[in-house]
């Protein structure tokens, strides 16, 4: 499997338990998300949560109760399967890491696919834009920033975003090309000195990646798909599902369609 | 006159030469052209000039050997008359600043229209980002940097670029819009360190202009339609014209016609 695989193949892969690494930097084109299962009592809430912080939220498909389908994210798509590894939290807390969700799963769950920021990387790497972690064979590196959430009934907590560095004329590019994007966090929220968003150290990302900043770059940051996580610790929700950090799902959605 | 004066009634009031200053802030949203006029001998190595230096110089319109009307950019155009000021340069060096050109016009002259950043200065401040130079009354500063630009026949020398100083965020959303109107320059060229792009005095633009850049932000560069002017000099040119460094051209063009 590579760049050039097929999502249908990947989520087959993943399905079958061979593959559990990151996502970033497989099956060019196709947009990534970020998934935020719930119980179906905190559906609405969330659904407005995503609503008003649609940069780090843009909201793609939301499954019904109990359904483990999302038929316009992709036909044969089981989000109990075909996400190569998940993150369960209980009361707030990280709880355990799983390749699947077969024996996790409730009849009360609601799915929430959100865009992720994967997606438009191979439009950077098309545009001649080197993307460091996946030079470096790794998934980008998510920070925990210092800006403030709109709060939706629980949900609220700090804005995530994850982390490229470029030059001068990297950055303008990056920036022109991202914020096509909306659906998929649009532009950078930040770029330059990683204090000014609330960042003590750039080498130590919250959530795993790979943070390689060199002389004559900067960080920048996009609004991170995995705002809800920190969203769903803040509020100590009793039991809660995201992808793990770094490991979407992959979508049969060409990026392409999304630009705006 | 002001913000909301139409095209056709600034244009009247500079031909009869009721208005000789600069256009920054003049008729939002209706394109501001850079001019740039030539003996037809030169006018097929400066077409090729623009072709190969797209950002610098857009080509919007080209007139006819000795006419002085532009109908595609507006159907009363006297190019003559209609700019509130213009420069005439002899052997690449600036002989006179003019109010008409009714004595200076030959029957062997060719004028090129080309877009200016001063068009999407009004889409800046709708977006709520402060245009420094408007704010102080007075044009945008425009400095020679040391990149060189693309060579054709004898036009050569180094980009013109204007700039207008933004913090972060402003810098961010900035690049977002103009990246849209690559007609108008498009996204900018540089922004921080001046000196990267060979900018030795930040507060001592080459052309006149207002440059102050404040504690929290920096300066930002977009190509500039003045460079052109630098070609010529540097070319040495026996005879050209063009408008005066901040005094353009306005059309009856909506800005909102050229989102790309």
């Amino acid at each position: 499997m590579d760049i050039r695989t097929h999502p249908r193949e990947f989520r087959r892969a993943a399905r079958a338990g061979l593959y559990d690494g990151p996502t970033a930097g497989y099956c060019n084109g196709y947009v990534q998300v970020n998934l935020m299962i719930l119980p179906k009592e905190y559906a609405a809430d969330f659904e407005n949560f995503c609503a008003l912080n649609p940069r780090a939220c843009p909201l793609l498909a939301v499954s019904d109760v109990g359904s483990w389908s999302m038929p316009t994210l992709g036909e044969d798509i089981d989000v109990r399967t075909d996400v190569p590894r998940y993150t369960v939290y209980r009361n707030g807390k990280f709880s355990e890491s799983r390749i699947d969700l077969i024996r996790h799963w409730r009849d009360d769950l609601v799915t929430f696919a959100l865009g992720c920021s994967f997606s438009f990387e191979h439009l950077l790497l098309k545009h001649g834009l080197p993307v460091r972690h996946i030079e470096l064979g790794g998934s980008a590196p998510v920070f925990v920033s210092n800006i403030d959430n709109v709060k939706s009934g629980p949900f609220g907590g700090k804005l995530a975003v994850s982390m490229r560095p470029f030059n001068v004329a990297q950055t303008i590019k990056a920036i022109e090309i991202t914020s096509r994007f909306p659906q998929v966090h649009g532009a950078p929220v930040h770029f330059g000195n990683p204090h000014d968003i609330g960042i003590a150290d750039i080498t130590r990302p919250e959530f795993h990646g790979l943070s390689s900043v060199r002389t004559g770059e900067f960080p920048v940051f996009w609004a991170c798909g995995l705002t809800p996580q920190v969203a769903v610790m803040a509020a100590e929700i009793p039991f809660a599902i995201g992808h793990a950090a770094g490991h979407m799902l992959i979508t049969d959605l060409p990026i392409e369609d999304f630009l705006s």
